[in-house]
C-alpha cells in the first residue's frame, strides 16, 4: 500500500478546493427554497465519486430530497462496506453571529469554517478521498458502496422506504458512518451509542387576535403565560421528565457499566469553558457524561409568541409556539414517546386555550457492539493513525437512520466520527479542523486494510 | 349655538379626508426608522389646529419625539380647558394579519380601518373638529389649549419634563382626554380609573453559543426551559402574583363599591365572543370586570429564543428573552414595582444561567373623582348626545401621563373616550366606527357648553 500520508500531502490543496465547492452549495433540507441546491449537491457528489473510481453513480429521486448512490464491486464474493453520509445541512441562522458567511467557506486558524464543514459534508468527503486513494493505488481490498442522503437533518423521512425498496442493491456487511465526534483531538473514540429523538412543534392559541394587555390583562388567559407553565411542568425539580409512563422503557445501566464509563477521560472544567457556562445541571443522580450518554432529556429548541421587536408593545398575544424535543435512550420507542407526549401535553392545557402538538421528526436510539469485527477493525485503524486505542463512547446525539439500517438491512453501523465538540455543528461558525479532516482520511484507509485482514 | 349635527353632516367628507391624511403617516414611536414621520405628523397637526382656529400652534422639540402645542385664549379671566392626545401609534406588526394595509386607511362596514384610527389619531381629531366648529360658529365659551405628544405608546418618557418646563404655558383648569373606550355603543361610559404599568424586558443567557441539543441536552442548563420555569413561577395557582411584597400597597376595594361596580351592564357571553375565547380565567375571588378594573395583573407580551423558523433544528439555545408587563392599581408605585420585580426575577435564576431584567417603561395608575365639575359637565354632555347618563367605569389600561399631569400641573383629567372594545387597538385591523367619531365630536362640543354653564 502506497503511503496514504504522502498521498494526502500531495493532494491536500485539491481536496480542500473540492470540498469548498460542496460547502458553497446551501443544501438546507428543512427549507423548500433550497430544493434546487439539493440537486446541485447530488450532482457534485455523483461526479466526485465517479472521479474517485466508482464504477457507477446515480442520483435517485425519493418523495423528499434525492439520494446519491455509487458503488465499486471488485469481486462479488468479497465483503461489501457501505458508506453512509448526508449532504444536507442545518439552517445557518442566526446569520449575524457568523464571523464569515456560512456558505462561503474559508480557512482560518487551521480550520475549515462554514455550514457543513463537519456535519456532514466534511466528514463524508473524507470517505470519498479515502476511496479515491485506494482506487488510484490499486489497494481497494473489498467492495464499496456509497449511500448519501439529503434529509438527515430533518429525520430522514424518505430513507427508510428507499432502503426497503433497494434492499438488494444496498446489501452489505457493515455500514461506515462519519457523522459523530471524538472525545478530543488526542483522545480518539468511536461512538457506540446514540440517543433516539422525538421532536414536536406545539401551539397554544388563546383569543382570536392580539389584545390590549391593559384592557384585558388579568381577565383573559394569556397563551404565552400558559405555554411557560406547561413547559415548566414537563420536568420536575430533579430534572426528570414528568410525562406519565415516560421512563417505563428506560433501561437502567448497571453500576458496573457506569463505573466503566466513568473511566473515560473527561475534564469538566474544559467542558464548561468550551461552552462558556459556569455551572452544569441535569437529572439528579447522574454525571454529565451519563446525562447525555445514557439518560433521556427534554429541551425547548425554540419558542416564540407575541411582540418580539424593539421597544414595548402592550399586547396580550393571541398565540404562542414552541419547538420541543426529547432525546431517548436505546429501548425507548420514538413513536410511543410521540403518543405519550402529545396526549400529556394536551391533557395539561388549562381552560381558555386550545392546544395542538405535532411531531416534526424522530427516530430510535442505537447501541453498537464492541466485539463486532468491524468495530475491532476500526479500533485497530485508530490505533495505527492516532497511536492509541480509541475509547468506546456513548453520544447524546441522534442519527435516527442508524437503527433503521439495522432493522431493514440487518446490518450494524460503525460510527467513525472525527469531529470535535468545538466544531459548533448546528451553530453559527461551524468548523472542522484540517488536522481531523486529513487524519480521518488516513484512518478510513487503515480501516479497510484491517477489516479485510481480520482479527489475527 | 349652531347645530353641531348639521355641521358634521355638511363637513364629514372633509373630516375623513383630513383624518386619513394623518393616518397615512406611520408615526410608530418605538422604532427609530420613523423619526421623520413623527415630524410629518406634527406638521400636519399644527396646520390642522391653525386651520381650526388656534391663535398659535408650534412643534416643540423634546429629548424624544416632539410635542404639538396650540392655544386659543379668548379671555384670560375665563377657565382654560387643555386637550391632551397623542399622534404616535403602536407598531403594526404582524402585518400579514391586516385585511387592508395599516397605513392605507379605508372605510368598510361604516368603520375607519388603519393603525391609529382609534388610538389615538381618530379620537384626538374629534377634539380638533369640535374646536373648529366652536370657532367657526363663534361659540367657543372658554380658553382652549392642545398638547399632543408622540411618545404615549412608549410611556411618555419626555412629557413629564416638558410639563415641568412649561408649567405656565400649560396652566389650565381641567384636561380632556379621548384615549379610552366606552362599555358599548349604547352604553356610554366615562373612564374614572386607570391602571399603572411596569414593563420589562428580560434575558436569560446560558451557553456562549447555540449547542447541539443531542450532544449537550440533559447536561447543560437550557435558557428557554429556565425562562419558562421562571415565568411560570411568577403567578400561583390562584393567578396571584408571587413577587414578595407585591400586594403590600394594593388597596382592597370595599364590598359596597364592588357591589356598585357589579351593577354596570356587562355581558360575559358577548365579551367572550368578541375576543373569541371559550373560557375566561384570572385572579380567584374576583369578577372579570374587577380583574381588569381594580386588580393588578402580569402578562408576557412577547417571548422568543432559539430556532423559530420552518421545520426542526436540534439546538439548545444560547439565550431566551421575554417582554413582561405588570398592570398596577392606583396607590401601587410603578418605580417600587420595578425594583421588586427586578430583584425577585434575578433571585429566582437557577445556577447555569445569567439573568438580566430592564425596565422598558412604566407609570402610575389614576382615579378620577365623579363629583368634579368637569366630570359632571361631561356626564351631562353624554346625556345630551346619547340620551342616557354615562356610567363611571374603571379601565384596565394605562395612560401613565395622566397621574403625572395631576402631580406636576395639579389638574384632574376627564377621560372622555369614545372607542369600543371591538376597535382592536394595538392589534391588527385597528378600526374606529364612523358613528363614534361623529358622536364624539358632538359630545365634546356639548362638554364645553355644560362646563361653562356649571351645575345648576
Amino acid at each position: 500500500m502506497q503511503n496514504i500520508s504522502a498521498y494526502i500531502e500531495k493532494n491536500k490543496v485539491r481536496f480542500i478546493d473540492e470540498l469548498f465547492e460542496l460547502l458553497r452549495i446551501p443544501s438546507v433540507s428543512s427549507k423548500n427554497e433550497h430544493k434546487e441546491d439539493m440537486y446541485r449537491a447530488c450532482d457534485f457528489l455523483k461526479k466526485s465519486l465517479l472521479d474517485a473510481g466508482a464504477e457507477n453513480a446515480e442520483v435517485i429521486s425519493t418523495e423528499g430530497h434525492p439520494v446519491v448512490y455509487a458503488e465499486k464491486i471488485i469481486d462479488p464474493s468479497l465483503p461489501s462496506v457501505m458508506v453512509y453520509g448526508h449532504y444536507d445541512v442545518q439552517p445557518p441562522e442566526p446569520l449575524d453571529l457568523w464571523k464569515s458567511p456560512p456558505f462561503e467557506p474559508e480557512i482560518r486558524e487551521d480550520r475549515i469554517w462554514g455550514r457543513g464543514a463537519d456535519d456532514d459534508k466534511g466528514q463524508l468527503f473524507m470517505h470519498v478521498k479515502a476511496f479515491e486513494f485506494m482506487n488510484r493505488t490499486d489497494s481497494l481490498p473489498c467492495n464499496v458502496k456509497f449511500m448519501i442522503e439529503g434529509e438527515e437533518e430533518i429525520g430522514s423521512p424518505s430513507l427508510g422506504k428507499f432502503c426497503m425498496e433497494n434492499k438488494d442493491k444496498l446489501h452489505c456487511d457493515v455500514i461506515l458512518v462519519s457523522d459523530t465526534s471524538m472525545i478530543a483531538r488526542d483522545v480518539p473514540s468511536i461512538t457506540t451509542g446514540l440517543r433516539g429523538l422525538s421532536y414536536f412543534e406545539v401551539e397554544v392559541a388563546g383569543p382570536g387576535r392580539d389584545l390590549h394587555s391593559g384592557l384585558f390583562g388579568g381577565a383573559v388567559v394569556n397563551p404565552v403565560n400558559v405555554l411557560a407553565k406547561m413547559i415548566a411542568s414537563l420536568t420536575d425539580d430533579n430534572n426528570r421528565i414528568t410525562i406519565p409512563g415516560f421512563y417505563d422503557d428506560v433501561l437502567e445501566v448497571s453500576p458496573r457499566e457506569r463505573e466503566e464509563m466513568a473511566k473515560a477521560p473527561f475534564n469538566i472544567d474544559n467542558y464548561k469553558k468550551e461552552i462558556e457556562v459556569d455551572e452544569l445541571d441535569g437529572e439528579s443522580g447522574y454525571s454529565t457524561m451519563e446525562r447525555t450518554g445514557i439518560r433521556p432529556s427534554l429541551d425547548v429548541n425554540g419558542i416564540w409568541g407575541g411582540y418580539t421587536g424593539e421597544g414595548a408593545k402592550t399586547i396580550l398575544p393571541a398565540k404562542a409556539y414552541a419547538k420541543i424535543s426529547i432525546r431517548l435512550v436505546p429501548n425507548q420507542s420514538s413513536k410511543k414517546t410521540d403518543e405519550l407526549f402529545i396526549r400529556h401535553f394536551k391533557s395539561i392545557a388549562p381552560p381558555g386555550v386550545r392546544v395542538s402538538a405535532n411531531v416534526l421528526h424522530g427516530g430510535e436510539g442505537y447501541v453498537s457492539p464492541v466485539d463486532h469485527p468491524a468495530y475491532l477493525a476500526a479500533s485497530r485503524a485508530y490505533e495505527t493513525s492516532f497511536g492509541k486505542k480509541p475509547i468506546p463512547f456513548r453520544s447524546g446525539g441522534s442519527i435516527p437512520i442508524i437503527s433503521l439500517f439495522e432493522k431493514v438491512l440487518g446490518v450494524k453501523s460503525i460510527l467513525m466520527g472525527f469531529g470535535l465538540e468545538s466544531d459548533a455543528i448546528h451553530s453559527p461558525n461551524e468548523n472542522y479542523p484540517l488536522w481531523n479532516f486529513y487524519k480521518g482520511i488516513e484512518t478510513i484507509t487503515y480501516f479497510y486494510r484491517e477489516y479485510m485482514k481480520g482479527d489475527n
